[in-house]
């Protein structure tokens, strides 16, 4: 029985990805708390603080297999928190006592924040594998539509043209961003925690850097300059990322939604049968992947800012600002994995309509080419001047639904300078396409560059 | 295999309740999707829209148990909405194609909306429940300790004494005033839905208007005004309830964690064996319900935000902005069921030390009584001076760490007026109460007011 | 010079409202601290608590220019709260040192949190009245638009018609919710303040209770059942209404956005001259009062979170949480105010153009009409039939380009049973509008009740 | 008159500080504009693309005191943005109609943006030099208490020692990443914009390019791969970092508040006559700028949500989203700053009490050294079994209210292999300390390599 939406049974297909639910699953965490223990064992034992025998016994017991799910969560019930219950249940199935030396000095934060540290580890391995796919279909449209006319809007009012390859880029050069941004946060987060209740390793009498240092390398992970259990800047960037890179899907969402659009028609979500389709309205294309795009990267910004709050931790051990992060940092995590997922669909999958956008451009009778018009004009009869007559012939074409074209061919003043073929010319989008074409290679050369990176 | 907090196999417990997780699972909203289709196959056919023996059909196989939730997940993701699926499986069991009369009329947000209000019924439940529990204990409390003092604080200084029944009796007239905002909302929020594709029932010739009055009569609901797909002020104001109940629980459990400080120790939160001790620390008695309850809470108010922001909906049926209801409102719920459970658990078996208040109390020497001095003073040799003086003699208090009884009794001018006893008094705490029974007296008759109610 | 957008010499007008930002203001505040020290020497002389003679010499001083303002922000700056600034400017021009018996057993938080809920009390009355403009602006648009077909949108998609009447009468709902929200709140919030430094009065020995309820008769407020200095539930709901209120404008403003599109243009913000226009491109018709609405919600939002936090204060006058509300609270009523100054201009000057209504429920070539035609064909041919039929027939037209209209009245079947003209019938949209005017009646009915309450 | 919090005549210099309002003001806004609009001309004129004579004039009139803010107000009220208030107020003091070539291919957006960037690089300075200040304050601090025992405390529990210069260099951690931080996002975000209506160029026919090159390096940006209207993640990047910021001075603050604690007593701000003390109540010792602190910062963390959400940008030019950066992004950087002062001001003159940090190790009558002695005795009686009779001797001493020692010392079994002195050894809080002094030594380098930088 589910009551979240990630946990659906329902639903956890449409708002998380599989993947992501498993590193943040009972049996992964639970998975990395052993391991972390059999890490300190087998260091401690290198070390001589504690017997290689009791290491020996403890690593060949310490297998997620080996821990009972159902009495861990009474444990954790009664205790507070599980790694109690973990240790405990180490330790019993070790002969000859030996068990008493799992967890030799270490406090139950320290194996906590490190085993979030190895889920961040991996939730971020997957994230980057989403934006990298998400670039590279981004890229791929940005190339091909690289000349492609479309309506460019400001205000959602009609402006002048772009090139759906350069809306593309746009989104590209953001992704290429996030990519970087979690690349250099990695230096930061992906840093082991073992200090002891305090984070002064007074625990243990000899050795404590040692194995302070050890159980990192051990790990894969840097060792702290000092204990992280109440400073907590490292996690909170973790969520403030992943809320950026939410804000860059809830863009693309934004605008795959609108140019959905009936009365816009330019792209569409990729067709599966019956999805997004209604059976009693057969016009109907429900941007159903945008939908929940939009819903899940909304929840994941508050989760940041729930983050944020959970930074307010008390003295050494903080007294509830820790539990924030229980809840919001796999949350924020299962969100942004199916808001990557659904992006990614869309973008690998996108049908565009190029002639519904050429369509479009000139839906306005060529109102949308006046700032065009006015230029090509410039150089015969004065830019100012220019700009007042188009202006007014503008206005004329709104009023009289007449096309522009016809008012500017009929207008004397002009056909003294330019015929109706120079006119065309000057009312048609691809020439007014501007450095769209400049910007897409800017953007898929640094795209190169990451990738070859 | 679960990922979120809420439906942990180790935290569910914890972060929420088992009733308020099925409140929101698969299993209760589907039933309640089940529930509306039956009762909308009843009403129509008792006003003649469908036939008699359909609807006999439709009921008999209106179960939740003949729902097959695996292909259930399957239609959903293919379709975006699970409605579509359940109303094909019962069609399909339905003999003689008179399944096709189930959902007539209706439209997929009809129906989940009525779903998630009868739910948020069962959620107000279960919420206005533990708030009268925990309300009946706060009472207790405040008339237990009416008059026992222990140090108000302010600025986390110890100030002037209160007693802990007022201290008590303060949290008690918030609950008693978030039961009076569950009443009130519930006449704008349980309300159903029933409108059609674009809210103007459009799809049923006749009877539409009293197919709606039926469903909702036969549901326990409230007929709408008009249909409100896309007018979500009642959804949200249930969010920003939860959010108000979630901020007083959130500084019942500050107030305790401070009082359950290792330096203050006046009261601690009920004690189990194992519970918030710590092995190697046995001084240690953390306050683990309140931390939970402090976690839960700074969620639940970023939670209310992403509901508001839901109310942003577009058009007749939103893209996006309904799909953060899916996704905050049952976690909001969950949330504050788990901190409402320990809330209840802190309240009801609180233990409370009132001889370390009055230690508390008097750790000062006296110096929080000196507003009382001065006060009692006044009259004898003017309050004005009486402040100056008092306030010197506090300041060579603090200076050479002497009680101030000493300081007042050696005074000359003093002693010209008031006896050692005298002073004695006025630096008893018991007689500085001022009116903190009256405000005691106040609130337990609003909580009894409200309970005969 | 001012940093913020709302006190900001250039855009104070757009984001915020004169009348409120005077509500507000430091000048309004210190009028409101002066006041209540006013309030309460009266009512104490008159219970005989400070002798008259000192009530008459305050309340000759209690006037707003008799405090310097420059040297109350030194003193504010050194104490950390205005109140004792104001007491000692008072004090000081009291004569023969009358002015001792200013703020007679009050604590500062006792002066600003009145001070506030009558700023409230002034800020809330504000917001209703732009209420009732929009509601009434919303009613007139309902009634003259009662039948004025549009087509009705889900998932952005074209569905089926609705009338803009009814689309109006939605959000007239919302808004008569509001203001019953805010006529509960007030029973609720306009309470006084008056309970010494710890809420128990024990600063004044005697007519401690009538103090406080003549104080609050005074100034028109209710008698608080016990202090509230850390039982911050009531502001906290002044924000929650203000974020549901911001919501609802947020889903005007988003409605208008979408039907200013240039694709769409079914409704125009009022035009005054430059507004909204663009000096180069003739064609642009911005949304400007819709983008600020939205900006300003938005924001909004976030500070309903931030009032929520300020509920968890620690024991009996809180360290930094009452502090979010200094900062929240006027932000928040400054930028509903200017979403509402918005959303009443638009409303009130909102420009309909009937005519592009009509010619977009047309653009799909009868699509939309799909539903009518099943339903209109069903009794001759049998429903499922007539849907199965019709859906192949739309599928064809969307192909082909081809009107609805054509196949249909080219189809043997159905020529067999309806002509071209019955088609047609079943092709106007102004004959499936459904209950979309007995809807507008029904909230109509409401406003009315409303206003005549 | 000023309505918020942050322009209040009576708050501003305690909620932020004069230079960064300077920096967000009307002021320094529209010198910016100003500026970027006089070296566009520059920038064109060397190109080409515009009369030297044009740029000359033009450059002569572009100084902010040439602006007329009454004016522009209104222009901006009228047009939506101030922008083109501003060129127009510029071209009209041009002689000769040479201002025609104020603007020349520029956006309203691209002026305002390039502009927010210049103010953002103001105020990164700012913010920079007090984190700076800051760290150095902390890392004296740490240095001059290495070795100064305090309480370490887990869960508002005295849990083991660690010392003072400990705890300040966890938060010097803290703040050394934060200026990491702004050092990496500066490469992203300190870029300029110049791209047109659409972000194409396409209003200038030849040099676009070279114009956006030059523009830039004129302003010492660096040039954008592609326009970034609506692509902002930088934006809100830089509204993420200072969230984190304001996470480690809440930090900072709550654990002055809970150290000034009555009960506590370890460390005070900052003292200055009057300052965060009370008339009548001569105990107290207000933690005031640790209110403002915590204040300050929970509502940034919320602008930073919305900053977030301010990302949902549609199109080519957002229809609100943008709007939200005006409001929230001023705020952000003022409260930011008003925390960073208040915080300046308590680490630079924080007055710690090294004795009351002792007497407080030892209220607990030697139970905070448990662990301790449990590892003392270890190589003596064996490790568990030390647990477990130092467990029990702890459970009588808090029992029986005896000091551990005399149990220790009195116990048959220790005796026989420590005495009393040995006991007293282990008792000692300095022998505990752990790896506290080497933790610091290793912040203390880093923050020397990173001012060495």
């Amino acid at each position: 029985m589910a009551a979240s939406i990630i946990d659906s049974s329902i639903f956890q297909g449409i708002f998380s990805s599989d993947a992501m639910r498993h590193v943040w699953s009972d049996e992964n965490r639970t998975a990395k708390y052993v391991e972390i223990e059999r890490a300190l064992a087998i260091v401690q034992a290198r070390l001589g603080i504690i017997p290689q025998e009791a290491a020996d016994e403890i690593v060949s017991h310490c297998h997620l297999d080996q821990i009972d799910m159902a009495r861990l969560r009474q444990q954790t019930e009664r205790i507070g928190y599980p790694i109690l219950g973990v240790v405990t249940q180490i330790n019993q199935r070790c002969r000859d006592k030996l068990g008493e030396f799992v967890h030799w000095g270490a406090t139950t934060q320290d194996i906590t924040d490190t085993a979030t540290v190895l889920q961040i580890r991996e939730g971020l391995a997957l994230v980057d594998a989403d934006l990298k796919g998400i670039a590279d279909a981004l890229a791929r449209l940005a190339e091909a539509h690289r000349l492609t006319p479309m309506i460019g809007r400001s205000n959602l009012q009609q402006a002048i043209p772009v090139t759906f390859g350069y809306k593309m880029a746009g989104l590209l050069s953001a992704v290429l961003r996030h990519r970087e941004r979690i690349a250099q946060l990695k230096e930061r987060v992906l840093v082991g925690e073992f200090a002891g209740a305090a984070g002064t390793l007074a625990s243990i009498e000899k050795g404590a850097m040692d194995t302070q240092a050890g159980l990192c390398a051990e790990l894969g992970l840097k060792q702290p300059v000092i204990a992280w259990h109440t400073i907590r800047d490292n996690i909170a960037e973790v969520g403030t990322v992943l809320g950026l890179i939410g804000g860059t899907l809830g863009k693309l969402s934004m605008d795959v939604k609108l140019m959905m659009q009936t009365e816009v028609g330019e792209v569409y979500e990729p067709y599966h049968h019956g999805r997004g389709s209604s059976s009693t309205m057969p016009q109907k294309r429900n941007p159903i992947s945008s939908c929940y795009i939009h819903a899940a990267i909304s929840v994941v910004r508050q989760h940041t800012a729930a983050l944020l709050d959970a930074m307010v931790a008390d003295h050494e051990r903080s007294t509830g600002p820790w539990e924030i992060e229980w809840i919001s940092l796999p949350e924020t995590f299962c969100l942004i994995a199916g808001a990557l997922k659904q992006s990614r669909f869309v973008v690998e999958g996108l049908q565009v309509d190029a002639e519904a956008m050429r369509r479009n451009i000139e839906m306005t009778g060529g109102l949308v080419m006046s700032e065009a018009v006015m230029m090509g004009l410039g150089p015969y009869i004065g830019r100012e001047y220019a700009h007042d007559l188009v202006y007014d012939l503008c206005r004329q074409s709104l009023a009289d639904r007449t096309p522009l074209i016809e008012l500017l061919a009929a207008h004397p003043e002009i056909r003294r300078h330019v015929d109706r073929a120079a006119l065309e010319a000057m009312l048609d989008p691809a020439n007014y396409l501007g450095q769209s074409g400049v910007f897409v290679d800017r953007v898929l050369d640094a795209h190169r560059r990451q990738a070859g990176a």
